[in-house]
């Protein structure tokens, strides 16, 4: 059997990802109308699967969208997902888009929209190349700046990425893995998938905002505490990092990954440091132990069924 | 016949408007990778087509991608998606998208995409309801701010838009037709699919930065000029639109409509200014009179065929 390369869920059905297509005249598409989430799968285990949803939720709030379906039924189609694939490790993206308006089709009242939820699992892959885990990866910080809170909430996780772009091609330009951004400010941001961290002087610190706070974010400050080291946000300029002792990113996709250079210049001696490799390792221990694990095979069974054998 | 939705073009073939479809993991939709230009036909003429394909060359160079085929062939296939419509009233969308990673579904190097043409042509509408043209429009100035140039250069016609989906709830919200979106600075922009004018002391002004230079907004300095308005650029502030002695928006999407009230206050007397009424008639009247008008049926013939004939 040919390697999957994902399988999507739309409308009630189950279907090969490249098989899964939208209407171009949808407002996910023109007008990125769509909010999201992505969770990681290793080892057959969800990883913070409720904070994925309770952040998911959020973005559907903010942008006032309601999924068609319960958070059971979005827990099940994701499992749906993730074993039809035949994966053991993945990640699955979960959208809720307006949908098509109901008086024309290039221009309308979004709240006359009928929401709709859609789900895919592709293979699970790295934000940056997956070797950068071990000796460190390059990021470069451009001209282009972070769209704002003010007029894109980036607590909301979505698609309005023409900004990370922009700064991805300037990164590739210089050679470097990938952008970070700074706000309109001048204080780092994140990057196309993951947020920064500098440790400097035995304390953590990461930006806390004009950014998506990063579901593993949330898991370096747990594995912080796990080690004895204090981690805060706060304001950060590009010096900050130039000055750290050590810096890296955390991602869904590849977890904790040391920095090693930003703008052509290393930071430290230009070896991934001590601490950043710590908790990358610890942060993919911790995770084999089961750490905030949700079993892909606890919900392929239908909601509707669990809660029969439940009674 | 049952009335045409619209009809759209993709990879070589034309197809009912409905049955257009795009991958769900196309950077069109997981990034809002994609440029596009929205062209009016009134009559059967395109209007300023030529301004359009300047501006949408314009803006994919600034996102670095390259149509896969010619501007006559672009002509054409527009011309196609009205004359198959039947439309004589029409606006017509023309896309690049950046198209698939070659690397993977999720996430890839941009550089490695084939930019892909989409075009499709929809029954004409109007920015805010129709009748508003007579009656005066009714904008809303809320929270949400326009994304800046810096993040999103919005002089590059782009579908990220989620700061003008949440401005638009603010409007409806109030009961007014469409939001006004102020810079991060508190200056006037622009709202969704539209330019804002004032008027005050006999001169015409519109704002000049973080915002989409219409085609219409051009066709109305050339109308000013025709009338003897004095018409500039300006940093507007929301209270000069207060103080204003007319307001008018222009879209593609409705040519000249007076605004009459802001934030359920009325612009000067509450009606539609007499100078924004001359120039939305003038503006109709001049695009009956053929001004800057490509007959659709110009372009039917394939590029080969016209480029034939020629010799």
């Amino acid at each position: 059997m040919a390697e999957s390369k994902g399988v999507a869920y739309r409308k009630g059905e189950y279907m090969a990802l490249d098989e899964a297509r939208i209407d171009i005249v949808d407002p996910a598409v023109t007008k990125s109308d769509v909010v999201f989430d992505a969770i990681s799968v290793w080892d057959g285990n969800f990883f913070r699967l409720e904070d994925h949803l309770e952040r998911f939720r959020a973005s559907c709030e903010y942008v006032r969208m309601t999924p068609p379906c319960s958070e059971d039924e979005i827990r099940h189609i994701m499992a749906q997902c993730v074993e039809r694939a035949g994966f053991s490790e993945a990640v699955v993206f979960i959208l809720c888009t307006r949908g098509r308006y109901a008086g024309g089709v290039a221009f309308g009242d979004p709240r006359t929209c009928e929401n709709e939820f859609i789900a895919y699992a592709v293979p699970y892959y790295w934000v940056v190349p997956k070797e950068r885990a071990q000796t460190g990866t390059h990021l470069w910080i451009g001209e282009t700046r972070r769209a704002p809170d003010a007029a894109i909430n980036q607590r909301v996780k979505n698609f309005n990425r023409m900004d990370l772009t922009r700064a991805q091609f300037e990164a590739f330009d210089h050679g470097a893995d990938a952008p970070l951004l700074l706000s309109m400010d001048g204080y780092l941001t994140e990057g196309p998938g993951f947020n920064i961290w500098i440790i400097k002087d035995r304390k953590a610190f990461t930006p806390g905002e004009n950014l998506l706070e990063g579901i593993t974010r949330r898991a370096v400050f747990d594995l912080c505490g796990e080690i004895g080291l204090s981690a805060e946000t706060a304001n950060l300029k590009p010096e900050d990092l130039h000055r750290a002792d050590e810096a890296f990113i955390s991602s869904s996709a590849g977890g904790v990954i040391p920095v090693t250079r930003i703008n052509d210049r290393p930071i430290a001696n230009g070896a991934p440091g001590l601490t950043s490799c710590q908790l990358r390792d610890r942060y993919w221990e911790r995770r084999a132990e089961g750490w905030y694990a949700t079993p892909v095979a606890d919900w392929l069974a239908a909601p509707q069924a669990q809660a029969a054998s439940a009674e």
